[in-house]
């Protein structure tokens, strides 16, 4: 039996590549940072990392492959970013058309990949401090939501901030600002502490993304940018062509986090 | 008698572009960050993106201005990067043609300017830490170097490292590393300790930019990535035109250091 939580990335995402690990990589090979996976076409690239640049909250990016070259030389050299994640998600003209394992097919020359930093990364650095992590422990994935926060615009992509929630202990909100701090290249701080409505959320029970967390009476739910975010704004440019990794299935680095 | 030191940002910036301040920048305006300028055509633009995000030391990224529009909106809303720094130079196929106070008659709708962090930046840092710097205790521009550093590529944009020294005293080296690592998108924590020709400079007298700072005996030189790299590697790739300041006449931000 395999002990995911201890694996390493190769080892991981070797599993994947052979389709033996397809779930969620949330939990999986905790001591290392995870990202999220946008590619594009390259007429897309100056806008898209335009836009990354004036919304690092949000859109921290690790790694940008070369046109048609799949391999994440400088984050995981070896990889695959075509095969080495569990699920992807492939987009035209702004719909969704397909949830495929690998993307091989959809393999073409004039395609980049962009690594963003995902907030799964701090989570161990929140439980190692003492801060439970809510969606960690009642096993599914983080709940996300479409804020009334506006990202800066570039180019063709506008739009909201989309952004994660977890609820914490007043007595450990603080901490937790410390420790996500500590993280500028995986969201970092939250972008917001409290009030759900300040933010334009209305019910934290209706998710965008993700699934639910229980709140517990006295906490206080507290917020983080989201590797979302560029997605639902190229979603809402209506792009005419986008492959991402698939909520939860991120690209699980060789960096330690 | 206007206190240089002590000036606002818009009002430095206001002087420069009625010519009125002619001069380097280094030590005006000290609480307040700095920038190089590198202006290019859009089509240049997504490959010196993705140098500079490969390059994150050496070409820390600040603001990127849309096509054709000179204002500097996030960094420095109403400033104008044709007229608001003291000196530019123009750059035809990799080489310079003409130095000049603004840029107004060259400037075209593809432009694009990007801005980067200077250290001039922590030099106050150092200072109000008790670690003297010596071009400006000098009284002239900081002295750099080309080294043996190869940046990762990106496109046509290849090349070494360009840096920066300080002789710093042995019993100041590691708070001078702690300061500036403070500094992440100003070129953050030295690149290099110590003996020079580990990094392939033969001789501190023999600068490539700026001008020689005095080393005296007991002084470790310290050195630290320069935000003229990616002129330099612009230039070596014999790119068909470029506008970029000229060697210490940066732009001025309305960022406090």
């Amino acid at each position: 039996m395999v002990d995911f939580k201890r694996i390493i990335p190769r080892d991981l995402r070797n599993l994947i590549r052979k389709e033996e690990f397809t779930k969620e990589t949330t939990g999986a090979a905790l001591d290392y940072a995870q990202a999220n996976l946008v590619i594009l076409p390259k007429e897309y690239a100056l806008d898209f990392l335009v836009f990354t640049q004036r919304n690092p909250k949000a859109c921290p990016v690790l790694e940008i492959t070369d046109p048609g070259n799949p391999e994440p030389k400088n984050v995981a050299p070896g990889a695959d970013l075509r095969t080495d994640l569990p699920l992807y998600r492939i987009y035209r003209d702004g719909a969704m058309v397909e949830e495929v394992p690998n993307i091989t097919k959809y393999w073409k020359e004039d395609l980049m990949g962009f690594l963003l930093g995902c907030s799964y990364t701090f989570e161990n650095a929140l439980i190692k401090a003492g801060i439970p992590v809510r969606h960690i422990d009642e096993n599914h994935n983080d709940p996300m939501y479409i804020t009334n926060i506006e990202c800066k615009p570039a180019g063709m992509f506008k739009g909201p901030m989309v952004v994660s929630m977890r609820p914490i202990l007043p007595s450990q909100v603080i901490k937790a600002v410390e420790v996500t701090s500590r993280f500028p290249k995986f969201h970092g701080s939250p972008v917001h502490i409290g009030d759900p409505s300040e933010i334009g959320i209305e019910d934290l029970n209706n998710v965008d993304y993700g699934e639910a967390s229980t709140v517990n009476p006295g906490e206080v739910p507290v917020f983080w940018a989201c590797g979302v975010t560029p997605q639902a704004v190229a979603i809402k440019a209506g792009i005419s062509f986008m492959i991402t990794h698939s909520p939860g299935h991120m690209f699980v680095l060789d960096m330690p986090e």
